[in-house]
């Protein structure tokens, strides 16, 4: 039996800090047949409240280190601001809609990271397994969208913060055995883009050749190499297709086959 | 048939602001019987945050005035910081709990307050027809406990404050069509007390006789009548029971019969 399409989208911060653009993202999501969920991270909303109540937000190699005052922004804003508008915005756009974290019908458990060369503090980490489908799989049936903000639990009270990209891709690699996971990662550009400079060089379609060939020209380099590294781990674990295009073009990224962006496949 | 026994369980911002206290309702929270259902207030910390970030809190006859600045930090605080607190405590206590707010799978739906006398802001009125039964039956019946944070949404986008105790009655009434339904109250009093200075003075029942003699003696006064109005109310909805005590002795409270606290009924 073929396996119904369920599409995980996510979204960063730069869709979510511009209401503007977050109201035509979620237009488009509204639009795009159930079964769907959305991942978003928090944006620079929570970078801006810390600096007005004086915490200075850490980054290292990209994530932030969430002490408990840290922990106490993110969960605030994530779970909070943005999870809740969010939804009020779907529900607006006839979208029923439920906000989640990871401590929400226990959905996502995490382990908190244990501190090797450096502590990032009140972090999870988590896997496939981390994730309770048979709760996600009811509400789908009753066509919610679970929204979920990058914050879950250890069981034991704690709550931690988690890399948005993280909580998309095991979504996805779990949800794989019921459904024909594709997992798109909405951000401000066209796709994996040839040039960076020139909106119109995007790659079509990356598989793990000209992966290899991208990567010894430069033409992909930095921070794009692990998340397409990523992108073929979701692969290999169940996940029919990794795409990667402009968050406010998401419905001709969910067509079929995709009419924009970059779709990483085998 | 006989209905199923629910209790709904409401606690105000003196238990929400110690974690000491915190701890030990929800540890007898964990261990009254499924189905039932939480829902808290903010205490301090949204006043707290507030003036942290220099804006001002009013209140009006016990209600706080919700202006755009004071909905974020309501929205961050509730629906974020205590309801996700609250749901991973729960998890740790081996009780699967979700946090919603009235958004959340549109469970309910309110209306902006007109603006009379006085302008409360971006605050909302609930009705027990405002509430998605459906939806929270389909949790019960998993033994999940909805955790509801006081936030609802209009259905056009926007958030709105609601007053704790109003949700809590209007989910009790809403829910009375399907269940036998037991509304607490757990605040830091062991009662209603007939001298407020002695915790030994419960008034172990109140009906709608006794609650004449007291009001007119003057041992009822002040914020306990609109209290015990709503009581009422509630009972004449269809609730079952309706109780007031101490949040730190849920479990002689939910005893059958009652083991402490108050017992409005007709």
């Amino acid at each position: 039996m073929n396996k119904q399409t369920l599409f995980v989208v996510k979204i960063g911060g730069n869709v979510i800090d511009n209401s503007h653009d977050l109201a035509i993202f979620l237009a488009q999501f509204a639009q795009i047949p159930n079964p769907k969920i959305l991942v978003h991270g928090g944006g620079k909303i929570a970078t801006e409240f810390s600096k007005q109540l004086g915490i200075e937000a850490v980054m290292i190699n990209g994530r932030r280190v969430t002490d408990e005052a840290m922990l106490k922004i993110v969960v605030m804003v994530y779970a909070g601001l943005v999870n809740k508008n969010i939804v009020a915005l779907l529900q607006k756009a006839n979208q029923n809609a439920i906000g989640l974290s990871g401590a929400d019908a226990n959905v996502i458990q995490a382990t908190r990271r244990p501190v090797q060369e450096i502590d990032y503090g009140l972090v999870g980490d988590i896997s496939p397994e981390s994730v309770n489908t048979a709760f996600i799989k009811t509400i789908l049936a009753q066509h919610i969208s679970p929204v979920f903000s990058p914050i879950a639990h250890d069981a034991q009270g704690q709550l931690l913060n988690i890399n948005a990209d993280t909580i998309a891709a095991c979504l996805a690699k779990a949800l794989s055995r019921d459904y024909a996971v594709r997992l798109i990662y909405g951000f401000e550009k066209t796709g994996v883009l040839e040039n960076p400079k020139d909106d119109n060089s995007v790659i079509h379609r990356i598989n793990a050749q000209n992966f290899e060939t991208y990567k010894q020209s430069g033409v992909i380099s930095g921070g794009m190499i692990p998340k397409l590294e990523n992108a073929f781990d979701a692969l290999e674990a169940g996940v029919g297709l990794v795409q990667i295009g402009d968050a406010l073009q998401l419905l001709s990224l969910c067509q079929n086959p995709p009419a924009s962006g970059t779709t990483i496949s085998f």
